[in-house]
């Protein structure tokens, strides 16, 4: 290097050679701005998610809103309905949570008869890792005064669609936060900006965006994404609804589909595990399509509902291998095989599929996504 | 919100309402590249820093890299000097460290005479916080086999500058890492794409960007960063030389020099702390100049070696108050008072500077940098 390198810059980007590296859009042409972008796992490593590519989900764009003129209001069963602006919320105590969120529909086409060949993150990358800080809701709720029969609340969006869902309002009284700050900044437009509604370990569909108004009530308010969406029929004809809690999951990111390994050689098998209920306590690898199991290595620290990475040694002898990976939280709750979980919940599921994923390694070294 | 909203972003952006939180840049005007820019703290919540706000210290700019043609070497005292290209490295075993980076030159206003005005971030900003992955020096250092009188290394970038510094061969050893990855992404070119030296706790010149030379030696090189810097002339004559571990340091990010407290009223003092040393056990803060102190809660999960968000609530009377944090980490280190750290380093100082930080509030609630 024999020549002066570039100038200083008041907010970096990646380099120009890392352009692939991108979210993959999945976009309706039909609605402007009603899709998703997936996180390109597959080219990732560590547990956080650069909030640039952060997964998105949006019926119908990204908001562009003034922080001067946006409000929060609290409102329904409560003694003193009560607005905050972004200056004063910013005022009270906050808290930070260093959490995944993964929409509900996420590795949906798990429940596709034939196993899909993209990319990890292309099938399974709506879910990301970031820290949010905010204030708890339950700081502005006590100060509106909540009704003692209240019993949820109701939030929405400022966005076009008016997105809105139900949440008990335990839960938002336990832990949920207005959030004004993702990965130490301003949340960026696309995740909420200026206020998003954050509920650790939930659904995604959950951490409403744009929050502009929360309504304590004392029944869900049966909105378009509880039931219509994000409500499995089940095989008895009963239908699972207000689930809530995403299940323990993991993914082996490195070796994945479209790979190729070069050589017969020891590779380290890398992933992400993760659980709405907690910590990951335990990761097991498998080579041989889940005959055999051998323990992870999980890097520390490992916090509850955050992203875990596990990482494996594993010789590879040039011969057909199966890799799988199977997360245990602290709960107890073991990720079940895709066998079990069809079992279950049958073949009408669209949402909430958590199944161990197969990656099959030919004796070309080419990696792909099977069933088995 | 009755139109719809923007489209999905391959790679998203803060908003544009958030173009004045950028890092302040301090460059020299007479050496292309040569300077500093500071991570805007005053502007930040959480312990995470973005990295696009990740502060930069340069000698001679960013120099453009093409990763497939990037090698690191590393040779002197080994049996079998080995060199290394980006895709050999993404092979072997990695390593995630969650941890700030803090130049030794950081905070150096200190040392001045009368206390600086300018916002927090713009004299305390040359320290970050980022997960960085990568592989473990150690790997790399044991197959080019270490002659067993090696005691040092020197580390070497790949800048027009050629910055190259010396680190005693235990601390490689232990827990330093070749990294690839920062936030998840591979790292900025700004903060050292596509390799960079990872020395968590230590100094931040010793965090070589765009690694690309190891020398396994039995003694420092006496390089420029090494002698004429980062060294300090203390009051007996003697110098202190190699120092490498970053002390325990904290500092009020809010309320903070250049704001300004609109009514009296209840606010929470909000500050970072951190420790080359390990985990932050304790920050106490003061509203009377250092009388009396009381114990701030520390945000979950407190991790060794990384920002810890400390929050504490405080009444503002409407008279004059005095501001103050104070560190203790977990080797029982206590942040020392400005006298203190003066009488002990002389007035020759300029790196280092890791003293207690003052904040008044006069009665028209301005908040101004005092020594008290």
């Amino acid at each position: 290097m024999r020549k002066p390198g570039g100038v200083f810059t008041p907010y970096g980007r990646p380099s120009q050679h890392e352009k692939s590296v991108a979210r993959r859009i999945g976009a309706n042409k039909a609605v402007p701005g009603n899709g998703v972008s997936w996180t390109p796992l597959e080219d990732l490593e560590g547990m956080l998610t650069p909030s640039g590519l952060h997964f998105e989900r949006h019926h119908n764009g990204v908001p562009e809103i003034d922080p001067d003129k946006h409000e929060l209001l609290i409102h329904g069963m409560v003694k003193q309905p009560l607005t905050f602006n972004v200056q004063r919320l910013a005022r009270y105590p906050m808290r930070s949570h260093l959490i995944f969120l993964e929409c509900g529909g996420n590795s949906n086409a798990g429940w596709h008869e034939q196993p899909i060949q993209k990319p990890v993150g292309s099938v399974h990358g709506l879910v990301s890792c970031s820290e949010w800080t905010g204030v708890p809701m339950r700081f502005l709720l006590e100060e509106a005064a909540i009704d003692s029969k209240a019993s949820w609340i109701v939030a929405e969006g400022a966005d076009a669609f008016a997105m809105n869902v139900s949440i008990p309002l335990s839960k938002v009284m336990d832990d949920c936060i207005a959030a004004l700050y993702q990965n130490g900044e301003k949340i960026h437009p696309e995740h909420g900006y200026p206020l998003r509604l954050i509920a650790p370990g939930w659904e995604g569909v959950l951490n409403v965006k744009w929050l502009r108004r929360v309504q304590v009530t004392d029944e869900p308010v049966m909105a378009r994404n509880e039931t219509a969406k994000y409500t499995e029929l089940l095989p008895s004809g009963k239908a699972r609804q207000f689930t809530f809690v995403m299940d323990a999951k993991s993914l082996i990111t490195s070796p994945t589909q479209g790979q190729i390994l070069p050589e017969p050689a020891i590779y380290e098998i890398r992933g992400l595990a993760w659980s709405g209920r907690g910590r990951i306590s335990k990761v097991e690898v498998s080579a041989d399509g889940g005959k055999t199991w051998g323990e992870a290595a999980l890097q520390q620290p490992v916090l509850p509902r955050c992203f875990t990475r596990f990482r494996s040694p594993w010789k590879w002898n040039g011969k057909r291998a199966v890799l799988k990976s199977r997360a245990t939280d602290e709960a107890g709750y073991v990720q079940p095989e895709r066998a079990k979980l069809v079992e279950e919940r049958g073949r009408h599921g669209y949402f909430h599929y958590h199944a161990i994923v197969a990656w099959e390694v030919d004796e070309e070294g080419a990696v792909n996504h099977v069933y088995e």
